[in-house]
């Protein structure tokens, strides 16, 4: 097939490029490289020493004798880059990851929602109107979240992406419905996968489009197959309180004598999946198109649940760092239950990679190998949901936490 | 009170700032004007000759003694001017029409679409996110469309926002939730008025936005008591394919001699409210703000619902002209039903001023009175909502209708 990964540069679009090059896949990378200067903004860097787009695309060409082709455009501004290279390339399927996609970063101040908001709304329908303006069958295949769920307290698991419904009717009868899960975003990140959904469904039953979205736990791990393969192939980590995801952050942590901050009291509970099994989920949903004129197809792109304070626990044991509870920069429900029905990847082939010590203690060694690359000022979640929660987080700032590792 | 009417130069804004202005609020416009450029780029004009934003703003303040202040602004684009006003002005309340408002427009190619998008979701998302960022408690009132609904086929009347709603839960119980109705749009725009749904429910359930949202009916009508005090006051009227709503269409179709163009069998029923009516709820929303930390409370802005090929019924018999079945540029069922709640608007002491021969003869005086600016080029409804409908209806072009009246 012809592949374009857009966002390919990133965390999940970087394995996904190689990943699906390995399977003998014409790939292209379609990247704005707007999340390396975000990295300037923030004054961070990736964990791990990750090389210049093109050097690693170099790298690729060297080890494995697969070329894959490099386009810096930005979806959200360049629509007219976008169109031609969509109308000279001619892609069977396009992997869309070309998002802002932390929800600290989201929550820092009006600058970042407005970026957030304009970025992936425009990103994702520059994308949908391309494709009906050239008249291409390509199928879209969008990385969304399960925060588009929200927490849930109706107490049924969580479908994939449709619920059905009843609604009593005048006349008494009861009428059944399967609707898109109610939108209850916890971000303005979140919020924006909530819209490009509606985007999704408007044009899939206007347009006919072919997409999928997968609806993504939080990723953990650092590097699959390929990236392993050599150090110039490296995977991004991001350990910061904005782009770093819970697990990574803890192990990060936990590997540099940090104490593991805890939010709240720990008792999120949130899906989790591995970074080699994401990559294959987006191959197995490459495989598996819609057709023309069917629903958007979702599935929900996880494969377990933990609660937080339990993976700071296992993080602690793992690496002897003590856990100290912080308050929470986010504002939801201090502990929420999650059952999350995934049905549709399992039944499709996928064979979970799950937590284990194994393979936590092997990103423990990733990150000791490379902490002197780590700023421990920038380990704490400082971004907070409200103003009245920054207030209360300026009053109580604890400077041991910001010193230990440094 | 202190109230910004964004959008204020538009069809609903001007009579929308007149009637609050002649109630004794301070109002400002906030207007980037581009209305009048789209009038431009489509090469139509309104069917009464309105006079530059100043012009009437001064005519108003000699006609009543109320200075209403402008303000060019572009909400989508001018964030720092859009906070500078903000933070001088400090409203009690924003009226936010400021957004792309026809369906066809927002059909016709891809970069309307674009345009629309674009302009909807940030004009929205700037206004929420600088009443954050200024700490402003404004209460927010946003003109919306009964569009969001879709025409549903559950057969249920379409409820004020939000549907009640049964899920059956694994144990046997069943959950009762009360949602936002699920959104079904039929057009780019009415998809834009969707994603304004989220956002508001997101910045009110986050930061305790006060948020009112009005999914309002076609407009019919032309003045007000306001707008109708002096030619110079007068309203913009749409007559053309793309901006004017279908009564006022049909009306103007038969005002100047030109058959009435009903699209498919007319058997679309629709939701309508005079301009008149349109204006008062507005106010009776003002009023009536919902309480910080409550959730957007939304009223359908409407007042009765008529079928397309009943109302060309009425105009033919009142103006004589014929009627015209014709290709459907939309996508949509070609007859639905469609019963709505209005209890809310009734419940505060709205007095509808519903369809009849009188109010519909005087649409037709002011037509013929400014017939001689018509383009009878411009009234057919062109914008196609899919590739194919385009080629249907570019196969079946009926250049009689466009002659009609030239």
């Amino acid at each position: 097939m012809r592949i374009g990964v857009l966002g390919g540069d990133g965390f999940v679009g970087w394995p996904t490029a190689l990943h699906l090059s390995a399977r003998g896949h014409e790939v292209v990378i379609v990247d704005s490289l707007v999340r390396r200067q975000i990295d300037g903004e923030l004054d961070v860097q990736s964990l791990t020493p990750i090389t210049s787009p093109k050097e690693r695309r170099d790298a690729w060409a060297e080890l494995s004798g697969r070329h894959i082709h490099l386009e810096r455009i930005d979806l959200a501004k360049d629509y007219g880059e976008l169109k031609a290279w969509l109308a000279a390339f001619r892609p069977d399927a396009l992997i869309h990851l070309a998002e802002q996609r932390a929800a600290p970063y989201s929550m820092k101040s009006a600058r970042q929602k407005r970026y957030t908001v304009d970025n992936n709304v425009n990103a994702t329908h520059n994308l949908l109107a391309a494709l009906v303006e050239l008249g291409l069958d390509a199928h879209l295949v969008h990385l969304g979240t399960m925060g588009v769920y929200g927490y849930s307290t109706i107490g049924a698991p969580i479908p994939e992406g449709y619920q059905p419904i009843k609604i009593d009717l005048p006349n008494g009868d009861v009428a059944a419905q399967d609707i898109l899960y109610p939108a209850n975003p916890g971000s303005i990140y979140h919020m924006t996968k909530c819209l490009d959904q509606i985007l999704f469904a408007y044009y899939a039953k206007n347009d006919g489009l072919r997409i999928t979205d997968l609806h993504q736990g939080i990723v953990w791990g650092t590097n699959t197959a390929e990236t392993g393969r050599d150090e110039r192939l490296i995977n991004r980590f991001d350990y910061d309180g904005d782009y770093g995801t819970v697990l990574n952050r803890l192990l990060i942590q936990g590997a540099i004598g940090h104490p593991l901050t805890v939010h709240g009291t720990g008792g999120q509970t949130r899906a989790f999946i591995h970074l080699q099994d994401s990559v294959r989920c987006i191959e197995l949903a490459l495989q598996n198109p819609p057709e023309r004129g069917e629903r958007v197809k979702i599935f929900n792109q996880m494969t377990e649940t933990h609660r937080v304070r339990d993976l700071a626990a296992m993080v602690s044991r793992l690496t002897g760092a003590p856990i100290e509870y912080v308050t929470n920069p986010r504002k939801e429900a201090a502990e929420n239950d999650l059952v999350v029905k995934n049905d549709q990847f399992l039944a499709l082939g996928l064979q979970p990679t799950t937590l284990s010590a194994g393979l936590l203690t092997e990103i423990v060694e990733v990150a000791r190998r490379y902490g002197h690359r780590v700023d421990a000022r920038h380990v704490p979640c400082v971004s907070a949901w409200t103003r009245e929660i920054a207030e209360r987080l300026a009053a109580e700032r604890r400077p041991h936490l910001v010193k230990a590792a440094s």
